[in-house]
């Protein structure tokens, strides 16, 4: 049993970052908190008792499954089992336990002696491609679960809507990432979902759905988890938005976001459209203040202003652009940037609204003023919470949901798993913030812990329940570098501050532009993709926007 | 009526071309037809009484409209009305005449006098678009109605499926080629599917489809129109070809082929596949060997061979390549070449099989010999037939189906209409053969027709009805410039024989792929997409084809 394991490991102690770890207990019993803390690196039994910790078994998420009587999974009621039930959670968990032994999906077993030991990463964003790309595969095999078989340069996304950008220009194939997946014997890339985890087995569920709807399931057995399965967007429950909106984090909704705009603005050129008809198809409106939604409210406005003009001077005159946010732009900018962003966007025709929405139709919003705002097309960037995977997972969870890490960003409670990215948050005992779901934040962690598996690799701790003899090293720090967005016309904004209260460097206009895209040039990461976008880039600049709805 | 203005319309006779017409007369009359021709381009009363042809009012295809009571149509069943049954069908026209007064669609009213006159062009392929390029947009307003905003550049499409060219790279905005249909206040682009034409009102029925699956209806009126609707895939009744094969004749067709490939190749990876299930899954089948179908297997061959192996190297020894004709492979080139084909593409691993397809269930093929072939992806390409539309049009027809063309390519018996490429074919009176569904015919049968266009506008015979004084000109008559196929690896076959028989210089190998690349570089029409086409070969050349599954 999981929780027995972790009873014991808290009675081991190993050395390194002794000093470290005492200021932390310090921190802890000021808070009264019972705390046994282990320092080996792969089992992190930092167990901090605000938190919902589920120590044993962590059931699947069954729910996308359901071809098994609903009676088999009464386990699931144990997510919030205190310790104090301990008895009766031992006792369901070992009902569970064989139950599961009826799942008789393809497994890849686990690795044997003499076998290099298998780190699956569960992801494809930022955190997780940034570990495979430095994992030692002299060390480890490696296996990545993800339903989509590349990374998205997130950044870059809102300029594939409008052309500026190819789509595959900003996508990278996780197995140039790391080639070991397509070359490697004992690594692979599975194109699939994750709907569970058994963290006593040491399996992962996953799910991969074929066209034509059927399902093929199956377990991936693990010597080390690396939880990197982001986050997903925030609709408030609001109705109506996951039927009629637009998100914009992946190429395929940045590839229906420009299908529609073409659609429209086609279709407002028929005979016989009204006047009021034109207004409501051309109306974009996008819902959230933030960088994403800033940025593709500036590029909508450039296209509109650059292209539209030009190639559908029908209905030019027609096209808006309206950005709603409930607080202000940009929150987290200096507050010269943020006014130098509301001047601009406004310059460039993007009308700024302070508004909530009630409800969302499927051709008009309701704000919670009672107005309805029309549109077209609904593009709905409010930021990113939990997934329904992590959600599942009966591991300890972080404010805000997240899955609960500790400095070393391990899951706290449970051997072997780690967490990075956006999915994971450190729990409240750390006494640290959860840190912003943030690009530079999920790469910075794949960074440090990929560096933490290649050192502990090298010393013998890659297999199952290894490692514990390992120093950990230092805990990980995040250190913010500054944020960037553009607004459109060659115009962008560089805050160099390291936090919203910091003092520091900022920038706007053209010289931040060119930053930004020099930034980004540097940092998409193949050569094929940074020649491409340098000339997708070039080619807007000479040509203009392609046009055709493929 | 239609048909008292075509039996006015013979009586006159204007000069030029009067010696042709004097042969093509001899030659009809020796076939015993009653033929009556005037020798105005805009007036195509050319009626050759063995086609079907149906000189009164052209109904629309209502099938798809289906909100009418479907007592209204009773006049569909006058298609095949022949001539000595015309005080009927003037009967049920003008009842259907009185059913159109209550179809309120929206319409573009046709052009005043002192306005320009319209042309209406049905497509957006080789035949349409080189059309659209040529005309005179000074004379003419001109609207391009067609389901794609693009035209495709068919030859090199193969190549996208398998991310040799990007998609966008074969793929040219209609309103980059006409730049009128943009800005010009009178001149449109409507993306929309035509399911209807009333030659006696001189309309066209339209229905653009939405988002959602909403359908909006309107019509368009013409002064002269210009048929270039192309055709369909070929299936030949077979069951099951719609429903599992893949066409290759858009782009959204190449991108589901590349989606079911990248898709295949990472199922089979999954832990627990037999070995059966992933010999199937990797088991490509194409069926037709015309230069398509033989340009796709040898662009999926140099995938296999450069890539597949590299980045797919678990199952890199399941995927195969299967061809299967039911007579011989490139049936139209020279003898060599086809030797040469046979052998290049066995040797880079395209198994050829002779077999004729019985019937296609989701996981494979029945053919007639009664065995079964197991697949994971299907792509038919055995030739085109007339569509949907083509066929519901109640004008005189040619062999195989297509819209029936005098040497002028006028539609025969019917006044301002005019049809060009794979949708049009000479009716037998001509005495010509129906010319081949090649990019070739399309593309110079557009521009011969524009030039003709010109000429009569120029000359003031743009409007409806007028320019019938206006000397034709010279027939158009067709000189094939010769094939081109490439076969994979760097190799390619060049026929520069005039026809099936003739002799003339055949060539095969590098240098032929060289001419290949070369002539389609410098034939793809933007600067943009012949600067992207060059890229996307040297990026592929340099770093691989991109694998990501967008």
């Amino acid at each position: 049993m999981a929780l027995a394991r972790i009873a014991r490991n808290g009675c081991r102690q190993s050395g390194g970052a002794t000093g470290r770890y005492a200021i932390i207990r310090d921190m802890i019993r000021e808070e009264s908190l019972s705390v046994s803390k282990s320092h080996s690196p792969f089992s992190g039994s930092f167990t901090a008792f605000q938190q919902p910790v589920k120590p044993h078994s962590n059931l699947p998420f069954f729910s996308s499954i359901g071809r098994f009587p609903a009676a088999s999974f009464g386990c699931r009621g144990l997510r919030m089992t205190p310790q104090y039930e301990y008895a009766h959670a031992q006792a369901a968990v070992e009902e569970s336990d064989s139950e599961y032994e009826n799942l008789k999906y393809p497994t890849l077993e686990a690795t044997k002696p003499g076998e290099k030991p298998r780190v699956v990463v569960i992801g494809s964003g930022w955190a997780a491609c940034r570990f495979l790309k430095g994992l030692n595969t002299k060390l480890y095999d490696v296996v990545c679960i993800s339903p989509r078989n590349h990374m998205v340069f997130t950044p870059l996304l809102a300029s594939t809507c409008v052309g500026t950008l190819e789509f595959r220009s900003v996508a990278e194939p996780v197995s140039q990432i790391q080639t070991a997946l397509a070359k490697d014997p004992n690594s692979y890339f599975f194109l699939a979902s994750c709907n569970g985890l058994d963290t006593d087995k040491r399996e992962v569920f996953c799910e991969t759905s074929a066209d034509g709807g059927e399902t093929y399931n199956f377990k991936v057995a693990y010597d080390k988890l690396v939880i990197a399965s982001g986050a997903e967007p925030l609709t408030f429950g609001i109705k109506g938005v996951h039927e009629h909106a637009f998100f914009l984090r992946e190429v395929s909704h940045a590839q229906e976001i420009r299908k529609r705009l073409l659609l429209n603005l086609m279709l407002s050129e028929n005979p016989g459209m009204s006047e009021e008809e034109k207004e409501r198809l051309l109306h974009c409106v996008v819902i959230g203040g933030g960088p994403t939604g800033v940025e593709f409210s500036g590029e909508l406005s450039d296209f509109i202003m650059r292209d539209v003009r030009q190639r559908y001077a029908h209905v030019k005159n027609y096209i808006k652009v309206t950005l709603i946010e409930a607080n202000e732009i940009l929150s987290s900018f200096d507050v010269g940037l943020r006014q130098y962003a509301t001047k601009h966007l406004t310059k460039c025709g993007v009308r700024l609204v302070r508004g909530v929405v009630k409800e969302v139709h499927p051709n008009k919003i309701v704000l919670s003023d009672g107005s309805d705002v029309p549109y077209g097309l609904l593009v709905w960037s409010t930021g990113v919470g939990p997934s329904k995977f992590v959600n599942s997972l009966s591991l300890p969870k972080a404010l805000g949901g997240r899955i609960g890490i500790d400095e070393w960003l391990r899951v706290s409670s449970v051997e072997d798993v780690f967490a990075i990215g956006d999915c994971a948050g450190f729990v409240e005992g750390v006494g640290r913030p959860v840190l912003p779901a943030l690009a530079q934040v999920a790469e910075r962690q794949g960074k440090y812990l990929v560096e933490l598996f290649n050192r502990v690799g090298k010393e013998g701790g890659g297999k199952a329940s290894f490692g514990k003899d390992v120093p950990l090293g230092d805990p990980f720090v995040y250190k913010h570098l500054g944020s960037m967005a553009s607004v459109g016309r060659y115009k962008a904004l560089v805050d160099l501050r390291q936090s919203k209260d910091a003092k520091g460097l900022s920038l706007a206009g053209f010289l931040s532009w060119f930053i930004w895209r020099s930034a980004y040039l540097t940092r998409v990461i193949s050569w094929r993709n940074r020649f491409y976008v340098a000339i997708n880039w070039a080619t807007t600049l000479v040509f203009g926007r392609d046009n055709s709805r493929i």
